[in-house]
């Protein structure tokens, strides 16, 4: 398979980088000076994309550019439209989540470029969880984020033109949301030669995954709500990786998997991958730093995260009802907000349920599937990685396989610790 | 609002009709002769459209065309591309449903025209209906036509990449579907204009609708679901309007809000708008022909339907299961086959469910709202209207109050005689 390519599209080299950027006023006179002042570097990371961050004597920038193809694997196309809808997603969500993400500074559909806020000193989240950080407050602010950005593009708040727009607009990044698809709700229950795990620890959990009717049955069932239900744009990869930050700062970045969908994805996802670090630690206690306060907040920012997102949504649908769901006009009255408040909490109830089911179907694939990534891969002995794993796998065998045991938030909590698994052995799930 | 109009549209008067078919060649050899010995017929009926009957000495087609206004209100703007969606969808299910819906001959994007088998000796079924004729298995043909024309436009059998591009090509009927959003789920539950009722006969009905807490939170929950659940292509106006038959014969026509959207309101308008006529004949029962035998018809046309429907769209899901949902590659055991047969279950008792609520929201629609359906508008006596249209909507009322009373279609059929009601009241719901 290939894809078209823009006549003009060619990936900047970090000498090009700089050319590029004096030719456009704007980016010009933010860097300041003449380019032969300005610091490139490369940070790129993720499967993606060319990214450097670029210092001038009176400003910065950080670019970000497709590359046509997996950055470490030449032999798989990927179509540079994806950079459009990361674009078109800035610009959607951007009124509503103000000092949420980076300003966009520039946006180059030739070269599939976007030039955005250099965000300094922010760092990944990922990187500060595994090197045993806590940033108190960073759940109540991703769930800021995620009520904002899904109420203000849901049916809820918007009319359906708005969103018959933007569903088609984001039909060209099908090749993104079909590796979504398999890489998460498809493949990890198959045998399929891009999996790969910790062997032999978890051989029997993966066995168990693509044998267990009922484990195959609640994924599929999370796969089809995945394709069947755009309840709203959703940033569709809100892991770790996705949050920058600083003490008293956070920033979501990368949405080059957008789409419209249930709004549990990115919840879950989030909790999935906080999850996954909370096992993770294990992995690195040391005799001078058990890590047992950093699970401690962990856990915690997964509860405050489920809790302001909750309070927030509701808030925001209480304040916003303009949209073509449950029209306002048709409540508008003491036995109409009454039942509206019922039908909000049900809406929640239905969003806590998804929200378990797509944590689950996170974990798993991020430690038997393809993509894999630093929070457990980062540990070096391979009896503890496993050991993190397998509790991390067991919590979302249950969450899929007994969803009725978890009816809040602290039950998860609650549950979580009892998976923790002692290195040494092959894991039965 | 204004739409745009291709430069070269104009609505073809039955005058000008044979001159510009005459220009087609392959609708020119189709008819034969001269367009002099044409005899063109005008059958516009419904809300949006030219249509007109053509037959030359060698063969005969339909032409129905858009018009840029509702038929009766020239105030009423309207789009023509839903022309194009039409097409798109006969294009879309034609390889699926052969011989469940008109030969299409020809497609002019400029006027919004397209030319399609004439259906002879066809009737709507509407019309037999009031005529108190009965055409036993209409509802088994109609169930095939829903199974098919819904399963191969799924998740279930198709890959996402097909499904986006379609949403995205029938986003251009956003026009018609605000209509059906609007006259459907919204307008009927508010106090608002366009609606009319037979009055005062039907007051306390009205009231309650816009009144009670429980009946407004379930018709916004359909709603909802039609604008969150693009399950498959649907026709989304499927009533007894939309069918033609002989004896022998159905086709299924007028798809022009056709839209991705839950399957369960396909299956909900037709089961809605037989249970409208059964109540109807009420209305039209004489001393020499009571009508009993033509409802006891249309309850088991009912059931029919849907125990046809059902089989028919898991015995397809069974054999065709080559979409994006289900990953039939992932189920491929005998574990895996039971799972998915009770997934299957599942996802029917989900369109059962799904079916009522969509039959009711229809029945509301049609009598209180602002389209009406000569079902019911063709019964003479004010009373006797009012009684008919009043035990449907006990019905409809029941169906979105108590739908745990509802758990399979014998208990719709054994539940709806209980709501006629005896002409010369006012009725209380």
């Amino acid at each position: 398979m290939t894809f078209n390519t823009p006549l003009h599209y060619r990936p900047l080299s970090a000498d090009a980088l700089p050319v590029y950027l004096a030719g456009i006023p704007a980016l010009r006179e933010r860097l300041g000076g003449e380019p032969g002042d300005w610091t490139v570097r490369e940070v790129s990371d993720g499967y993606l994309n060319l990214v450097y961050l670029v210092n001038g004597p009176k400003g910065a920038l950080c670019s970000k550019q497709s590359l046509p193809h997996v950055r470490e694997d030449k032999n798989w196309p990927l179509p540079l439209d994806r950079t459009a809808c990361e674009y078109l997603y800035w610009k959607t969500i951007g009124p509503y989540v103000e000092g949420l993400i980076p300003a966009i500074y520039h946006y180059d559909p030739e070269l599939s470029l976007v030039a955005m806020e250099l965000l300094a000193p922010h760092q990944v989240l990922r990187g500060r969880i595994i090197a045993g950080e806590t940033y108190p407050g960073v759940g109540r602010r991703v769930a800021d984020f995620v009520a904002r950005s899904t109420f203000f593009t849901s049916d809820l708040y918007q009319k359906q033109e708005f969103k018959a727009e933007l569903i088609a607009n984001f039909k060209s990044n099908h090749v993104l949301h079909r590796i979504m698809l398999e890489l998460v709700y498809q493949d990890p229950f198959i045998e399929i030669e891009r999996n790969h795990w910790t062997t032999p620890h978890l051989d029997a959990f993966v066995t168990e995954f693509r044998v267990s009717g009922r484990i195959r049955a609640a994924a599929g069932r999370l796969g089809q709500k995945f394709l069947t239900s755009p309840q709203a744009l959703i940033h569709n990869d809100l892991h770790a990786g996705a949050v920058m930050l600083t003490a008293d700062d956070v920033r979501i970045i990368d949405p080059e998997f957008s789409t419209f969908g249930p709004i549990g994805v990115d919840l879950g996802i989030f909790i999935g991958h906080l999850l996954i670090s909370y096992f993770a630690q294990d992995g690195y206690a040391t005799p001078s730093d058990d890590r047992q306060a950093q699970q401690s907040w962990l856990l915690q920012e997964i509860s405050e995260f489920w809790v302001a997102f909750r309070s927030k949504f509701l808030r925001l649908w209480r304040d916003h009802a303009s949209g073509d769901a449950f029209l306002a006009r048709g409540f508008d009255d003491p036995t109409g907000r009454a039942v509206m408040e019922a039908e909000r909490e049900r809406f929640i109830h239905g969003l806590f349920a998804d929200a378990l089911g797509f944590a689950a179907t996170a974990i798993i694939r991020s430690i038997i599937g393809y993509a894999h990534f630093a929070e457990l891969e980062s540990i070096e002995d391979l009896d503890r990685k496993g050991a993190a794993e397998a509790g991390a796998l067991s919590l979302a065998r249950s969450l899929l396989l007994h969803p009725e045991q978890f009816a809040t938030i602290a039950d998860v909590l609650d549950e979580a610790p009892r998976h923790r698994r002692a290195p040494g052995s092959l894991f039965q799930p």
